[in-house]
Protein backbone atom coordinates (compact mmCIF):
# COMPACT_ATOMS: atom_id res chain seq x y z
CA UNK A 1 0.00 0.00 0.00
CA UNK A 2 3.21 2.36 0.05
CA UNK A 3 3.02 5.42 2.17
CA UNK A 4 -0.39 6.85 1.76
CA UNK A 5 -3.14 6.84 3.65
CA UNK A 6 -5.07 3.75 3.46
CA UNK A 7 -8.32 5.75 3.40
CA UNK A 8 -7.41 7.95 0.19
CA UNK A 9 -6.65 4.98 -2.17
CA UNK A 10 -9.62 2.52 -1.01
CA UNK A 11 -13.17 2.63 -0.92
CA UNK A 12 -14.96 2.62 2.64
CA UNK A 13 -16.13 -0.70 2.09
CA UNK A 14 -13.23 -2.26 1.68
CA UNK A 15 -12.48 -0.80 5.12
CA UNK A 16 -15.83 -1.85 6.59
CA UNK A 17 -15.15 -5.54 5.33
CA UNK A 18 -11.66 -5.23 6.97
CA UNK A 19 -13.08 -5.18 10.28
CA UNK A 20 -14.71 -8.72 10.19
CA UNK A 21 -11.79 -10.37 9.16
CA UNK A 22 -9.10 -12.09 11.42
CA UNK A 23 -7.84 -14.46 9.03
CA UNK A 24 -4.84 -12.82 7.17
CA UNK A 25 -2.63 -14.17 4.14
CA UNK A 26 0.03 -11.57 3.11
CA UNK A 27 3.02 -10.19 1.22
CA UNK A 28 5.07 -9.16 4.68
CA UNK A 29 4.04 -9.23 7.97
CA UNK A 30 5.39 -6.26 9.28
CA UNK A 31 3.95 -3.77 6.54
CA UNK A 32 0.59 -5.65 6.55
CA UNK A 33 0.00 -5.27 10.49
CA UNK A 34 0.85 -1.23 9.40
CA UNK A 35 -1.54 -1.20 7.26
CA UNK A 36 -4.25 -2.46 8.76
CA UNK A 37 -3.45 0.15 12.11
CA UNK A 38 -3.45 3.17 9.55
CA UNK A 39 -7.01 1.07 7.96
CA UNK A 40 -8.79 0.78 11.33
CA UNK A 41 -6.81 2.33 14.44
CA UNK A 42 -8.50 0.39 16.57
CA UNK A 43 -8.09 -2.95 14.75
CA UNK A 44 -8.27 -5.99 17.02
CA UNK A 45 -4.55 -7.10 15.44
CA UNK A 46 -3.76 -9.56 18.41
CA UNK A 47 -6.36 -11.49 17.52
CA UNK A 48 -5.72 -11.75 13.92
CA UNK A 49 -3.77 -15.01 12.23
CA UNK A 50 -0.83 -13.75 9.49
CA UNK A 51 0.30 -16.28 7.27
CA UNK A 52 2.91 -15.06 4.47
CA UNK A 53 2.43 -15.67 0.88
CA UNK A 54 5.78 -13.99 -1.42
CA UNK A 55 7.51 -14.91 -4.30
CA UNK A 56 9.63 -16.88 -2.06
CA UNK A 57 6.84 -19.28 -1.29
CA UNK A 58 6.84 -22.76 -2.40
CA UNK A 59 3.96 -23.51 -4.59
CA UNK A 60 3.00 -26.44 -2.63
CA UNK A 61 2.66 -24.42 0.53
CA UNK A 62 -0.65 -22.33 -0.80
CA UNK A 63 -3.64 -24.84 -0.57
CA UNK A 64 -3.30 -25.32 2.83
CA UNK A 65 -3.84 -21.70 3.68
CA UNK A 66 -7.25 -21.87 2.36
CA UNK A 67 -8.32 -24.03 5.75
CA UNK A 68 -9.32 -21.09 7.47
CA UNK A 69 -12.52 -20.09 4.57
CA UNK A 70 -12.69 -24.12 4.23
CA UNK A 71 -13.92 -24.36 7.44
CA UNK A 72 -15.69 -20.81 6.60
CA UNK A 73 -13.77 -18.12 7.88
CA UNK A 74 -13.65 -15.33 5.78
CA UNK A 75 -9.88 -14.58 4.80
CA UNK A 76 -8.24 -11.11 3.57
CA UNK A 77 -5.51 -11.10 0.80
CA UNK A 78 -3.42 -8.22 1.34
CA UNK A 79 -0.15 -7.73 -0.92
CA UNK A 80 2.00 -4.73 -0.46
CA UNK A 81 2.18 -2.41 -3.45
CA UNK A 82 -0.63 -3.14 -5.67
CA UNK A 83 -3.06 -5.62 -6.10
CA UNK A 84 -2.95 -8.84 -4.74
CA UNK A 85 -2.87 -11.36 -7.92
CA UNK A 86 -1.55 -8.85 -10.27
CA UNK A 87 2.17 -8.34 -10.54
CA UNK A 88 1.96 -9.36 -6.58
CA UNK A 89 1.77 -12.81 -4.87
CA UNK A 90 -2.06 -14.14 -4.53
CA UNK A 91 -2.78 -15.68 -7.82
CA UNK A 92 -2.11 -19.27 -6.92
CA UNK A 93 -4.32 -18.62 -3.66
CA UNK A 94 -7.19 -17.53 -5.36
CA UNK A 95 -6.75 -20.46 -8.13
CA UNK A 96 -6.36 -23.20 -5.24
CA UNK A 97 -9.97 -21.25 -4.40
CA UNK A 98 -11.54 -21.46 -7.09
CA UNK A 99 -10.65 -25.20 -7.32
CA UNK A 100 -12.14 -25.74 -3.85
CA UNK A 101 -15.20 -23.92 -4.82
CA UNK A 102 -14.32 -20.93 -2.38
CA UNK A 103 -16.30 -17.60 -3.36
CA UNK A 104 -13.57 -14.66 -4.10
CA UNK A 105 -14.44 -11.39 -3.81
CA UNK A 106 -12.23 -8.96 -5.51
CA UNK A 107 -11.85 -5.19 -3.67
CA UNK A 108 -11.49 -1.86 -5.29
CA UNK A 109 -7.70 -0.37 -5.04
CA UNK A 110 -4.99 1.09 -6.69
CA UNK A 111 -2.99 -0.07 -9.11
CA UNK A 112 -0.59 1.40 -10.94
CA UNK A 113 -1.19 -0.84 -14.04
CA UNK A 114 -4.87 0.39 -14.42
CA UNK A 115 -3.74 4.35 -13.35
CA UNK A 116 -0.85 4.55 -15.78
CA UNK A 117 -3.13 3.35 -18.36
CA UNK A 118 -5.79 5.70 -17.87
CA UNK A 119 -3.61 8.58 -17.58
CA UNK A 120 -1.26 7.81 -19.97
CA UNK A 121 -3.48 8.77 -22.70
CA UNK A 122 -2.44 5.59 -25.02
CA UNK A 123 -4.94 2.90 -26.11
CA UNK A 124 -7.43 1.29 -23.64
CA UNK A 125 -8.97 -0.99 -25.93
CA UNK A 126 -5.82 -3.09 -25.87
CA UNK A 127 -3.17 -3.61 -24.11
CA UNK A 128 -0.61 -5.71 -22.59
CA UNK A 129 0.62 -6.06 -19.54
CA UNK A 130 4.23 -7.51 -19.68
CA UNK A 131 6.00 -7.12 -16.23
CA UNK A 132 9.99 -6.70 -16.24
CA UNK A 133 11.54 -6.60 -19.55
CA UNK A 134 14.60 -9.42 -20.04
CA UNK A 135 17.79 -8.34 -17.98
CA UNK A 136 20.25 -9.74 -21.21
CA UNK A 137 21.00 -6.12 -23.06
CA UNK A 138 20.21 -7.94 -26.14
CA UNK A 139 16.92 -9.57 -25.77
CA UNK A 140 16.26 -6.45 -23.96
CA UNK A 141 16.78 -4.40 -27.03
CA UNK A 142 15.05 -6.93 -29.24
CA UNK A 143 12.46 -7.12 -26.97
CA UNK A 144 11.65 -3.12 -27.02
CA UNK A 145 12.10 -3.49 -30.50
CA UNK A 146 9.30 -5.58 -30.96
CA UNK A 147 6.97 -3.67 -28.96
CA UNK A 148 7.33 -1.03 -30.86
CA UNK A 149 6.76 -1.97 -33.86
CA UNK A 150 3.75 -3.74 -32.32
CA UNK A 151 2.56 -0.26 -31.22
CA UNK A 152 2.95 0.91 -35.01
CA UNK A 153 1.19 -1.91 -36.44
CA UNK A 154 -1.83 -2.79 -34.17
CA UNK A 155 -2.28 0.19 -31.88
CA UNK A 156 -1.59 -2.23 -28.98
CA UNK A 157 -0.02 -0.36 -25.74
CA UNK A 158 2.75 -2.10 -23.86
CA UNK A 159 3.29 -1.45 -20.28
CA UNK A 160 6.22 -2.90 -18.43
CA UNK A 161 7.95 -2.24 -14.64
CA UNK A 162 11.21 -1.79 -13.55
CA UNK A 163 13.11 -1.81 -9.98
CA UNK A 164 13.62 1.55 -8.48
CA UNK A 165 17.19 1.55 -8.61
CA UNK A 166 17.13 1.14 -12.67
CA UNK A 167 14.85 3.51 -13.43
CA UNK A 168 17.21 6.53 -14.95
CA UNK A 169 19.48 3.43 -16.74
CA UNK A 170 16.06 2.28 -18.63
CA UNK A 171 14.80 5.40 -19.37
CA UNK A 172 18.22 6.12 -21.48
CA UNK A 173 17.50 2.52 -23.01
CA UNK A 174 14.27 3.76 -24.16
CA UNK A 175 15.56 6.88 -25.64
CA UNK A 176 18.21 5.03 -27.51
CA UNK A 177 16.21 2.25 -29.04
CA UNK A 178 13.01 3.60 -29.59
CA UNK A 179 12.48 6.15 -32.58
CA UNK A 180 12.33 9.60 -31.49
CA UNK A 181 8.21 9.90 -32.42
CA UNK A 182 7.67 7.10 -29.77
CA UNK A 183 5.29 7.92 -27.52
CA UNK A 184 6.35 7.10 -23.80
CA UNK A 185 4.81 7.67 -20.99
CA UNK A 186 6.49 7.62 -17.60
CA UNK A 187 4.08 6.74 -14.49
CA UNK A 188 6.47 7.23 -11.36
CA UNK A 189 5.16 7.33 -7.40
CA UNK A 190 1.43 7.05 -8.55
CA UNK A 191 -0.89 8.14 -5.70
CA UNK A 192 1.70 9.01 -3.60
CA UNK A 193 2.77 12.84 -2.86
CA UNK A 194 5.89 12.29 -5.89
CA UNK A 195 2.92 11.66 -8.63
CA UNK A 196 4.00 12.08 -11.98
CA UNK A 197 2.83 11.16 -14.92
CA UNK A 198 4.43 12.53 -18.15
CA UNK A 199 3.87 11.35 -21.97
CA UNK A 200 6.36 12.68 -24.40
CA UNK A 201 8.03 11.42 -27.48
CA UNK A 202 11.20 9.25 -26.83
CA UNK A 203 13.15 11.87 -28.82
CA UNK A 204 11.96 14.39 -26.30
CA UNK A 205 12.47 12.58 -23.25
CA UNK A 206 16.20 12.47 -24.72
CA UNK A 207 16.34 16.11 -24.47
CA UNK A 208 14.37 16.86 -21.50
CA UNK A 209 15.75 13.93 -19.13
CA UNK A 210 13.80 13.82 -15.90
CA UNK A 211 13.80 9.72 -15.15
CA UNK A 212 12.40 9.39 -12.39
CA UNK A 213 14.49 8.73 -9.20
CA UNK A 214 14.76 5.59 -6.64
CA UNK A 215 10.72 5.24 -6.27
CA UNK A 216 8.37 2.66 -8.31
CA UNK A 217 7.68 3.90 -12.38
CA UNK A 218 5.97 1.79 -14.95
CA UNK A 219 6.86 2.79 -18.18
CA UNK A 220 4.31 2.64 -21.47
CA UNK A 221 5.01 2.34 -24.97
CA UNK A 222 1.17 3.15 -27.08
CA UNK A 223 -0.10 6.12 -29.85
CA UNK B 1 -20.92 3.49 -12.58
CA UNK B 2 -23.28 1.10 -12.76
CA UNK B 3 -26.24 0.57 -9.83
CA UNK B 4 -23.61 0.80 -7.25
CA UNK B 5 -23.69 3.16 -4.38
CA UNK B 6 -20.42 5.49 -5.50
CA UNK B 7 -19.01 5.62 -1.66
CA UNK B 8 -19.53 2.17 -1.97
CA UNK B 9 -16.48 1.61 -4.84
CA UNK B 10 -14.67 4.99 -4.68
CA UNK B 11 -12.27 6.24 -2.21
CA UNK B 12 -12.96 9.23 0.47
CA UNK B 13 -10.60 10.95 -1.61
CA UNK B 14 -12.31 11.08 -5.06
CA UNK B 15 -15.30 12.12 -3.32
CA UNK B 16 -13.75 15.13 -1.78
CA UNK B 17 -11.61 16.01 -5.33
CA UNK B 18 -15.24 16.06 -6.89
CA UNK B 19 -16.15 18.50 -4.82
CA UNK B 20 -13.82 20.81 -6.23
CA UNK B 21 -15.07 20.78 -9.99
CA UNK B 22 -17.59 21.93 -12.03
CA UNK B 23 -16.81 21.20 -15.43
CA UNK B 24 -16.69 17.72 -16.57
CA UNK B 25 -16.17 15.99 -19.84
CA UNK B 26 -18.95 12.70 -19.33
CA UNK B 27 -19.98 9.74 -21.57
CA UNK B 28 -23.15 10.46 -21.08
CA UNK B 29 -24.62 13.77 -19.11
CA UNK B 30 -28.00 12.08 -17.90
CA UNK B 31 -25.92 9.36 -15.75
CA UNK B 32 -22.97 11.73 -14.83
CA UNK B 33 -25.78 13.94 -13.27
CA UNK B 34 -26.75 10.88 -11.40
CA UNK B 35 -23.91 9.72 -10.38
CA UNK B 36 -22.73 13.37 -8.72
CA UNK B 37 -25.86 13.43 -7.28
CA UNK B 38 -25.37 9.69 -5.75
CA UNK B 39 -21.56 10.65 -4.97
CA UNK B 40 -22.28 14.14 -3.36
CA UNK B 41 -26.23 14.66 -2.06
CA UNK B 42 -25.53 18.29 -2.31
CA UNK B 43 -23.48 18.70 -5.43
CA UNK B 44 -24.49 22.01 -7.40
CA UNK B 45 -25.34 20.60 -10.26
CA UNK B 46 -26.36 23.28 -11.70
CA UNK B 47 -23.31 25.58 -11.58
CA UNK B 48 -21.62 22.74 -13.74
CA UNK B 49 -20.64 22.61 -17.20
CA UNK B 50 -20.83 19.18 -19.25
CA UNK B 51 -19.03 17.95 -22.40
CA UNK B 52 -20.05 14.62 -23.98
CA UNK B 53 -17.13 12.61 -24.71
CA UNK B 54 -18.37 9.14 -25.90
CA UNK B 55 -17.44 6.63 -28.80
CA UNK B 56 -19.17 8.59 -31.05
CA UNK B 57 -17.77 12.28 -30.25
CA UNK B 58 -15.48 13.01 -33.80
CA UNK B 59 -11.49 12.84 -32.83
CA UNK B 60 -11.63 16.59 -34.22
CA UNK B 61 -13.57 17.89 -31.34
CA UNK B 62 -12.04 16.51 -28.62
CA UNK B 63 -8.68 18.81 -28.11
CA UNK B 64 -11.10 21.64 -27.93
CA UNK B 65 -12.69 20.29 -24.92
CA UNK B 66 -9.38 21.22 -22.58
CA UNK B 67 -10.01 25.19 -23.25
CA UNK B 68 -11.13 25.09 -19.58
CA UNK B 69 -7.91 23.31 -17.76
CA UNK B 70 -5.76 25.53 -20.25
CA UNK B 71 -7.39 28.66 -18.39
CA UNK B 72 -6.30 26.88 -15.46
CA UNK B 73 -9.75 25.21 -13.99
CA UNK B 74 -9.65 21.80 -12.89
CA UNK B 75 -12.18 18.82 -15.13
CA UNK B 76 -13.22 15.55 -14.49
CA UNK B 77 -13.90 13.01 -16.60
CA UNK B 78 -16.54 10.24 -15.74
CA UNK B 79 -17.44 7.07 -18.03
CA UNK B 80 -19.65 4.93 -17.73
CA UNK B 81 -18.96 1.58 -16.65
CA UNK B 82 -15.62 1.26 -16.26
CA UNK B 83 -12.70 3.75 -15.70
CA UNK B 84 -11.93 6.38 -18.15
CA UNK B 85 -9.78 5.79 -20.97
CA UNK B 86 -9.42 2.15 -20.59
CA UNK B 87 -12.07 0.51 -22.64
CA UNK B 88 -14.55 3.49 -22.03
CA UNK B 89 -14.33 6.98 -23.39
CA UNK B 90 -11.27 9.38 -23.01
CA UNK B 91 -7.89 8.53 -23.76
CA UNK B 92 -7.71 11.24 -26.62
CA UNK B 93 -8.74 13.68 -24.64
CA UNK B 94 -5.94 12.56 -21.91
CA UNK B 95 -3.56 12.59 -24.78
CA UNK B 96 -4.59 16.15 -25.71
CA UNK B 97 -3.40 16.77 -22.35
CA UNK B 98 -0.04 15.52 -22.33
CA UNK B 99 0.23 17.31 -25.61
CA UNK B 100 -0.83 20.86 -24.03
CA UNK B 101 1.20 20.05 -20.77
CA UNK B 102 -1.76 19.87 -18.39
CA UNK B 103 -1.85 17.32 -15.44
CA UNK B 104 -3.39 14.21 -15.83
CA UNK B 105 -4.36 12.47 -11.85
CA UNK B 106 -5.84 9.37 -12.48
CA UNK B 107 -8.20 8.12 -9.84
CA UNK B 108 -8.78 5.26 -7.90
CA UNK B 109 -12.03 3.14 -9.18
CA UNK B 110 -13.72 -0.14 -10.29
CA UNK B 111 -12.08 -1.74 -13.48
CA UNK B 112 -13.83 -5.10 -14.35
CA UNK B 113 -10.66 -5.97 -16.05
CA UNK B 114 -8.50 -5.73 -12.92
CA UNK B 115 -10.84 -6.34 -10.60
CA UNK B 116 -11.49 -9.92 -12.72
CA UNK B 117 -7.65 -10.60 -12.88
CA UNK B 118 -7.24 -10.13 -9.29
CA UNK B 119 -10.30 -12.95 -8.65
CA UNK B 120 -9.72 -14.98 -11.81
CA UNK B 121 -6.77 -17.07 -10.30
CA UNK B 122 -4.33 -16.82 -13.27
CA UNK B 123 -1.29 -15.33 -14.01
CA UNK B 124 -0.98 -11.61 -13.62
CA UNK B 125 2.32 -10.79 -14.00
CA UNK B 126 1.69 -11.02 -17.76
CA UNK B 127 -1.55 -10.46 -19.24
CA UNK B 128 -3.58 -8.91 -22.17
CA UNK B 129 -6.91 -7.32 -22.95
CA UNK B 130 -8.65 -7.45 -26.13
CA UNK B 131 -11.59 -5.49 -26.23
CA UNK B 132 -14.25 -7.66 -28.10
CA UNK B 133 -13.60 -10.30 -29.89
CA UNK B 134 -13.98 -10.56 -33.75
CA UNK B 135 -17.50 -10.80 -35.05
CA UNK B 136 -17.31 -12.87 -37.88
CA UNK B 137 -17.67 -16.74 -36.85
CA UNK B 138 -14.19 -17.92 -38.53
CA UNK B 139 -12.17 -15.31 -37.49
CA UNK B 140 -13.34 -15.58 -33.97
CA UNK B 141 -12.78 -19.12 -34.12
CA UNK B 142 -9.30 -18.93 -35.00
CA UNK B 143 -8.53 -15.71 -32.63
CA UNK B 144 -9.99 -18.33 -29.72
CA UNK B 145 -7.44 -20.86 -30.84
CA UNK B 146 -4.41 -18.28 -30.84
CA UNK B 147 -5.32 -17.06 -27.27
CA UNK B 148 -5.58 -20.95 -25.98
CA UNK B 149 -1.95 -22.05 -27.80
CA UNK B 150 -0.87 -18.85 -26.20
CA UNK B 151 -1.51 -19.68 -23.07
CA UNK B 152 0.08 -23.09 -23.31
CA UNK B 153 3.19 -21.58 -24.50
CA UNK B 154 3.61 -18.27 -22.36
CA UNK B 155 1.40 -18.74 -19.58
CA UNK B 156 -0.13 -15.28 -20.54
CA UNK B 157 -3.69 -14.20 -19.52
CA UNK B 158 -6.34 -13.18 -22.05
CA UNK B 159 -8.85 -10.97 -20.95
CA UNK B 160 -11.79 -10.40 -23.38
CA UNK B 161 -15.35 -8.47 -22.91
CA UNK B 162 -18.99 -9.21 -24.55
CA UNK B 163 -22.34 -7.66 -24.76
CA UNK B 164 -24.70 -8.02 -22.29
CA UNK B 165 -27.07 -9.94 -24.91
CA UNK B 166 -24.59 -12.15 -26.14
CA UNK B 167 -22.80 -14.03 -23.39
CA UNK B 168 -24.77 -17.19 -23.58
CA UNK B 169 -23.71 -17.54 -26.98
CA UNK B 170 -20.23 -16.48 -25.88
CA UNK B 171 -20.37 -19.25 -23.34
CA UNK B 172 -21.09 -21.90 -25.70
CA UNK B 173 -18.58 -20.72 -28.28
CA UNK B 174 -16.01 -20.89 -25.68
CA UNK B 175 -16.86 -24.22 -24.39
CA UNK B 176 -16.92 -25.59 -28.02
CA UNK B 177 -13.87 -23.93 -29.52
CA UNK B 178 -11.35 -24.87 -26.79
CA UNK B 179 -9.96 -27.96 -25.28
CA UNK B 180 -12.27 -29.24 -22.06
CA UNK B 181 -9.22 -28.81 -19.71
CA UNK B 182 -8.45 -25.12 -20.82
CA UNK B 183 -9.23 -23.03 -17.98
CA UNK B 184 -12.08 -20.03 -18.32
CA UNK B 185 -12.94 -17.53 -15.68
CA UNK B 186 -16.17 -15.51 -16.26
CA UNK B 187 -16.81 -12.73 -14.15
CA UNK B 188 -20.39 -11.04 -14.42
CA UNK B 189 -21.81 -7.92 -12.50
CA UNK B 190 -18.41 -7.00 -10.36
CA UNK B 191 -19.31 -4.72 -7.88
CA UNK B 192 -22.92 -5.20 -8.33
CA UNK B 193 -25.23 -7.08 -6.27
CA UNK B 194 -25.14 -10.39 -8.45
CA UNK B 195 -21.35 -10.40 -8.93
CA UNK B 196 -20.39 -13.96 -9.62
CA UNK B 197 -16.85 -14.73 -10.28
CA UNK B 198 -15.64 -18.48 -11.33
CA UNK B 199 -12.62 -20.51 -13.13
CA UNK B 200 -13.17 -23.55 -14.15
CA UNK B 201 -12.65 -25.80 -17.40
CA UNK B 202 -13.86 -25.34 -19.85
CA UNK B 203 -15.21 -29.01 -20.50
CA UNK B 204 -17.17 -28.22 -17.02
CA UNK B 205 -18.56 -25.11 -17.72
CA UNK B 206 -19.53 -27.29 -20.61
CA UNK B 207 -21.46 -29.75 -17.74
CA UNK B 208 -22.49 -27.34 -16.11
CA UNK B 209 -23.69 -23.90 -18.24
CA UNK B 210 -24.09 -21.13 -16.02
CA UNK B 211 -23.59 -18.37 -18.86
CA UNK B 212 -24.70 -14.71 -17.29
CA UNK B 213 -27.71 -13.49 -17.82
CA UNK B 214 -27.70 -10.09 -19.53
CA UNK B 215 -25.47 -8.15 -17.50
CA UNK B 216 -22.04 -7.04 -18.26
CA UNK B 217 -19.48 -9.68 -18.39
CA UNK B 218 -15.99 -10.30 -19.24
CA UNK B 219 -14.09 -13.37 -19.31
CA UNK B 220 -9.96 -15.10 -19.18
CA UNK B 221 -8.61 -17.40 -20.63
CA UNK B 222 -5.67 -18.52 -18.49
CA UNK B 223 -3.51 -20.93 -16.11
Amino acid sequence: MGDVSPSEVLPARNIELLRGIRCFVVENVRSARRFLRRAVPDFPIDECSFTELSEHTPSSDVAAMLAPALAGTDMGVVSEAGCPAVADPGSELVAAAHRAGVEVVPLVGPSSILLSLMASGFNGQNFEFHGYLPIEGEERRRTLQRLERDVRATGRTHIFIETPYRNARLLEELTRVLAPDTLVCVASDITGPGERICTLPAGEWKKRGGAPGKVPAIYLIGR
